[in-house]
């Protein structure tokens, strides 16, 4: 199971992907709102939980000064992914992403582009088939669909031409 | 009682300056360390019971993703100063400057310039004033005490010339 | 009583949410227009009559190369809280955080997030809030609220669903 | 066992803490060079043949324009933990964190801080971990060797003083 | 012949004002996708056959992390142009640059400005007119109309006057 | 005669170029010490009483928040021309530069380049060339003094060689 | 006279502030367009000769690589105020700002904000009041109306509040 | 031939790895020096005269405010490989490369890593080999030598172990 949480619900329409794309891969979800400044006592209690509640991966999406994710894995032993949202107040997304990239030496988190939730839920995958040869071939095939979406689109431009 | 705290004791070096000002203030001080992410639950209790013991300003300093000020913002009512502080591995101090400077709406930290312990413990003084009459009649003299010095530079700089 | 003053009128729209925020908690506040550029004898009037008007804190807001704060905070022992403007003609922002927050020795100014009025009225109660336990309280409750406001917002997602 | 790799042997110094780490979490581990530029051939066969070779999860650092992490990804379905390199020619590190951070949806790379290879092995633990409860309990005794550590330093700091 | 290839159809909107000149100039085109990350076979094949199949100049536009001109590079002796895409996801355009431009030594890519497919054209033409008196004549008749170009404005201007 | 003030004796070392080369040029210099926000009536009455002392151009240099140059421009109807100074404290330089250069409309500060304090002398020259033949015919004479050195140095490299 | 050169007449929107402003004092202006890429030698000799046609400032606008106001400055002895503008392919304007302003120790260029045109007129003004004290009485009679529009702003909010 | 020129002998130390590698690729080389800014006539003459003297690519190599590439471009039809050098007076570079890679349309610069001098010799061995398959396979030995000196390091390496 990952859990998806998020620094408030404006995130949603950018952390959904992460959702969206693990359930493609048949792999259970849950997606809820965790903010590290306005609910602390919250954030403790779900990051120590975690790993109890049979939650493996955790994908926390947040912006500008984002706390979320490197606190969540201060809290657990569990792989924590972070996304750093654009939110309205970030200053071009900087400030999302160093506050979630520079993390000190003894706490990781595996961070992802701007607004990169799509491929925070393909590192979730990835993270589960790891040891887990079913989702590993899962990742495969989707990565094969890739190919193929490609391959039409440049077969398309050059039987129509670039003009 | 201005409590002044750091992530790493490899901040010191750094944050003393805080405490040096406040001391030449004859506002009592103490300082000590508290990691965010080594040492969570510390962060918890120090911030929860901050205000009961007779804080009045808290100032945390941290490096590279600093979520120390923040996090101390969250679990306390008291004001926070937060010194980003360009540790080894910073990227130049940027990521040190925004992940305490761009706080969400809600919860505020009085953020000062790269390395300011210095002026963070001269904010506290000045937060300390604002009901304390006394207190700002020393910021008074201390701005006149940095009037006098330059005053002394440029009067041995026109005297001997800049050659 | 907080001073809300900004460099040009057309930054209203940003800083009138630090008088919003002020009221709610009912702390009075006067806002107006100081520009550090083109009224200067109005900035030194200002800031050196600030303390003896009854004035506790400052906020300025200005953008682009923004002298409100520091100039003001160099005129008066009070605690001055800077606001950088993204303003029309600021690069992204950067211009307007950098001159405000990067002070030298001598004279803090605790600045807040780009555009973060708001943040900077919390700020401001907290500072009262340091020697008032009335204002402290209230600023308990809003962090309350703050939690509250989060608590329904994944309540209805964990109940509605993500989808 | 997690393999680790780097687009040059000069990479070395920053990048054995990600096998010193792992060593110390008795995870078995391989280290070698891999060129994306100057031997993509060698590049291709090895990503293409990791999960094969029982490999789990695979940690690639680089400089500059990193591109090694990324088409390790693009060539493998196995977790790819990417180590910006702060290397020589590098412009203060911003290029080696952009090349490997912002990659496009499809192809996650978990990027962690820059010259930050302790992290990367603790994340691949972390994510070895994921399905291993032996793995998980070496963790969360590694945070808790974290959290003595500091509590070492603030006693030693709070009995001595920081004078 | 010149060979324009792209990370993604969604690029060739920038992209195609590369052929569009080379098609004024009578230099043969043509154009298609290779994706680094999504067909990384593709891209092997495609570099490593481009020299035998009459290919003099490659020229190559990607976005974000954008491994595609310097894998390309890597895998053929051929001039390879590299135009950094500002696409959705691109911090300011910022990562494109970096992760283009920042090659390491060993292996060039001759980079041009942020979505600066036009001059990417224009610089396959100089390339090939360095041993080709004919294109060298059309470069320097081209040149002039943009002088001619330029010309009219002034002349305008001048006539009309500025207001 | 041009006045060339600093914020600091710090300064001193990076400002003394422009001092010299009016020197150079037979233009006479002041220099002292203004500081924005130490002595900030010094600032006023240095910068309302400099047109009326005989000063015909000012050179303001500072580092940091760098105030100094903008409020000596508001205060004064003569041309200003800034230095930002890469001082210790300094972010790389980017907010010396930054609160300097982007002055609101209305009061414009000539802005040269970081630590540039000999190009700040040369406009000083230029300026006072505006109208003053005699000096415009030095600066002439200077800029063939540059062509010369140059000449020497590729002569002598032709001749030796670069090996 | 001032002359107001632009390298492209796509320039002209931000440009013509500077013309603008030039005529309230009643100085005169010339407005044309050189461009430093396509009209070389026009540049050589629009440079060479303003001088000598009674040109006394020269104001250049230019974006992204902007080359046109420091080559100006190197084939003139008289002051060039450079005008970076945000153009169509510029990066936030970080190109073309940083190309003008940090011009070698040598030949200055007097820089102003990020389409600062108005300010480049203002400072041309300033430029010309440095021995023309009729001027120079204009430009105080202007910054006492800056003032004045500032104190109708205020007067208003004060007297019709910020609500 | 290629004919390599920078702004300033103080490039000598970074431009000098362009002359040796092609030196070993048995290419003719001419080195001096040409600065825009003191030599402008000398830049006009230069790039005016090169391809009729038998000049097939140039190399130009500057720091900050870096125009020498450009400007050579604007006046030759020669392919320009544009060299960013990170002089002492430079922003950590990004003038240097801002200023030659964001060229408007019309006029290339090909451009190469900060102070990536050796990469614009290959680029240049691989713009003449463009059509010469003498030099391209020269080309691709040197490929095939940065992989065995890869081999090498990885063998040392493997059979060594890290620690």
């Amino acid at each position: 199971m990952v859990s998806i949480i998020m620094g408030s619900d404006s995130d949603l329409p950018v952390m959904r992907e992460a959702a969206e794309i693990l359930t493609e891969f048949n792999i259970p979800v849950e997606v809820t709102v965790v903010s590290a400044h306005r609910t602390p006592d919250r954030l403790f209690t779900y990051a120590r939980e975690a790993a109890g509640r049979g939650i493996e991966v955790i994908i926390a999406g947040a912006g500008g000064a984002a706390h979320l994710p490197g606190m969540v894995a201060s809290l657990t032993p569990l792989p924590v992914i972070g996304v750093p949202v654009k939110s309205r107040n970030s200053i071009d997304g900087w400030d999302s992403v160093l506050s979630i990239l520079q993390m000190p030496g003894g706490i990781p988190v595996a961070t992802v582009a701007l607004d990169g939730a799509k491929n925070a839920g393909l590192l979730a995958a990835r993270i589960l088939g790891a040891r887990d040869t079913d989702i590993r071939q899962r990742m495969a095939d989707y990565q094969e669909s890739l190919r193929q979406a490609v391959e039409e689109k440049y077969t398309r431009l050059e039987r129509d031409g670039w003009q």
